[in-house]
């Protein structure tokens, strides 16, 4: 059998065994939770005991958790749902968000924009920090909805919320983190970091996909961007992907385990750098120095093409990420690494590992060998690489010769 | 083990053995089909071997199927994405439903009047037939879109769909039809159809719950209800529910069975509808002279509340549904049995009976035995009935005496 080592739980993550040993009786619970007979009632049941759970996990109140399919579509409603309501306001209509956020906030700000609001995008520079100079200048009493995730998908770095949940409240603003990375990686507390809005995605925490939530503060409302029966409170139309929900239900309550596990996972990650670093030359961590998730690591290898990286760590059974422009996805490199200060060709040269509760040192260790070994294979296939290499030799000789 | 028998398919259906057998394999993969890496391919493969799947059962191109949540949000994503594009138009700007449309299309058009949209209702009267001459004359060069469901949820009614497109097509509009009712209950004929867009959710054809289908033919332009990557060509963004997916590929590969199956739950449900009818007083048959779904029995029980029927039946463990006002739902008796022209009292003496690939002869002779002696029994508490019929019992005395 292949070797497989997963290496790419930002992107999703493996449905984990509980969830999978426990899968039967979500399915077995068929009925329409809208339906008030037997077939309904057990379905509603699962309902309410995954809201209860997942509240819990959260420390918010079960009326305040709307469950969707999605971070994607929790993001899209509160952002659009927020344009609905003051779209005609005279007084009230501009927005504020990051330059680094994920495409399904980018793409729901573009589309407002094209609809005639005005959005700030904060700048993230080098070291990780967000323009916080800017922010306090664009903010003021036009502010509707501050938008900036908790922590980046693609570095890991960390966003200071709290501090920016408190001046957007003063000047009346409301608050929308996209929460779906941090969320199960570090612990979290909602009602510290004070936002008025959070998202939240079931498969990027050992869940199902097709589930996600729309956390809403009590006193805050959410228009449905989905209209259709009453579910959720009229605040989102359609069928609950009833197993998808039950599932997430089942890892919220594993929400205890997080401070351990984000431990032992950023041990590992630690580990995994500092071997990248001593080993390879010419590699650079991003955002290296600033609060980062513990289990991300965004890197640059110089004179190697990230796309071909990730291609041949493939071959060999090894799945990561890159910022790289990819055959399957945007002829662009990633925007979000462009945004923090890479250049075009730093971020051809990216990968990123993203580490997950089942990963072992041992992983790591085969992984470090492997990407060693590829590296100085796709470096001396790379005339550039080889042209600047021949320079260090020939002037180290010329060195020596003085 | 208690006895459970389920008579409400319109509102969901269990999932099928052929899906329960096959679930292991669909959350095997459980990669993000974004990915280019192992984790991603093979998750890519498993939506591009159910999109076939779907696009075959439906007789169409892979390319014109847009996975989404369900049904709910294929319909608000076609007459949301419509209007974007038109309602700047000084010269189309009229759209065209129906009364009787599930909530997510009334929904949906009663928000676009919110927003200055110009929406025409057209009714649909006791036998069952939408209002063409109002269609001939509301309908013209400034019509946008019409959206008419092939099927009604609560009387199984059928709509003259081919011929409502072929109408719309002569003034350039453009035709959605909501077909979740319809699929997999009757073959379904997209292209002799001729609609531009059509719905279907996975969850009312023995599938998982949290994925559907929208239908957008081949020049039909989309603009995503939900922004986000570039997930189905930028049509709709999010992380699909590739569980959910799978498990609608699975069934579409049965569609083969549908026509076989349709002419087994007709005889059943004409058998159902015989002996109610034969058997207990006052009762009629919604939409009974109209071309019906297959599997639906809209039924209204004079003197009986629908709710407590409902109720009453589940304690003996069967399942079917009422467009009564409900303590868990709506306060108000379904608007569609109150568009089609049923009384409120009508409407609150409702019953519908959907039946499934499932159900047996033997099933349905013990609900008909079931609801007999309930109906009786409530009606024996009911004092308007006996009040009626003290008065008919009198007045046949009165007769006798003559």
């Amino acid at each position: 059998m292949k070797k497989h080592i997963y290496f790419d739980h930002n992107a999703t993550t493996p449905v984990s065994t509980k969830v999978l040993s426990r899968l039967h009786e979500g399915v077995a619970l068929w009925g329409n939770p809208s339906s008030i007979h037997w077939a309904g009632q057990q379905t509603k049941t699962l309902l309410r005991v995954a809201r209860q759970n997942v509240a819990t996990a959260l420390g918010v109140s079960p009326l305040e958790i709307i469950f969707t399919n999605g971070g994607s579509e929790s993001n899209n409603t509160v952002i659009k749902s927020l344009f609905q309501q003051f779209k005609n306001s005279e007084t009230r209509n501009e927005y504020i968000t990051s330059t680094v956020e994920h495409p399904s906030v980018l793409g729901a700000f573009r589309y407002l924009e094209t609809q005639g609001a005005v959005v700030h995008f904060l700048n993230v520079d080098l070291q990780g920090n967000i323009d916080l100079a800017h922010y306090k200048k664009v903010l003021s009493e036009k502010t509707v909805l501050v938008c900036v995730m908790a922590a980046n998908n693609e570095t890991g770095v960390l966003f200071p919320i709290e501090e920016m949940v408190k001046l957007a409240h003063d000047v009346g603003a409301k608050f929308h983190s996209d929460c779906v990375q941090i969320f199960g990686k570090l612990p979290l507390d909602l009602k510290k970091m004070g936002v008025d809005f959070a998202s939240f995605s079931a498969h990027k925490f050992y869940s199902l996909k097709g589930a996600g939530v729309l956390y809403s503060k009590k006193g805050s409302e959410i228009l449905p961007l989905i209209h259709g029966g009453g579910q959720e409170r009229h605040r989102r139309g359609g069928t609950e992907n009833t197993l998808g929900i039950f599932s997430l239900g089942l890892m919220a309550e594993e929400i205890s385990e997080v401070s351990k596990k984000a431990l032992a996972v950023e041990a590992l990650r630690n580990h995994l750098e500092k071997r990248i670093l001593a080993e390879i030359s010419e590699v650079t961590v991003t955002h290296s120095g600033a609060k980062r998730l513990p289990n991300t690591s965004s890197l640059v290898l110089s004179d190697v093409d990230g796309e071909t990286l990730l291609m041949s760590l493939d071959v060999k059974g090894f799945a990561v990420s890159t910022g790289a422009a990819c055959s399957s996805g945007s002829p662009e490199p990633s925007p979000g690494l462009l945004a923090v200060g890479l250049t075009r060709e730093q971020a051809q040269s990216s990968m990123r590992v993203s580490l997950g509760w089942e990963s072992t040192l041992e992983q790591v260790d085969e992984f470090v060998d492997t990407l060693n070994s590829v590296v100085e294979h796709l470096r001396d296939l790379n005339p550039n690489y080889k042209k600047s290499k021949m320079k260090q030799v020939l002037a180290s000789q010329l060195k020596e010769k003085r």
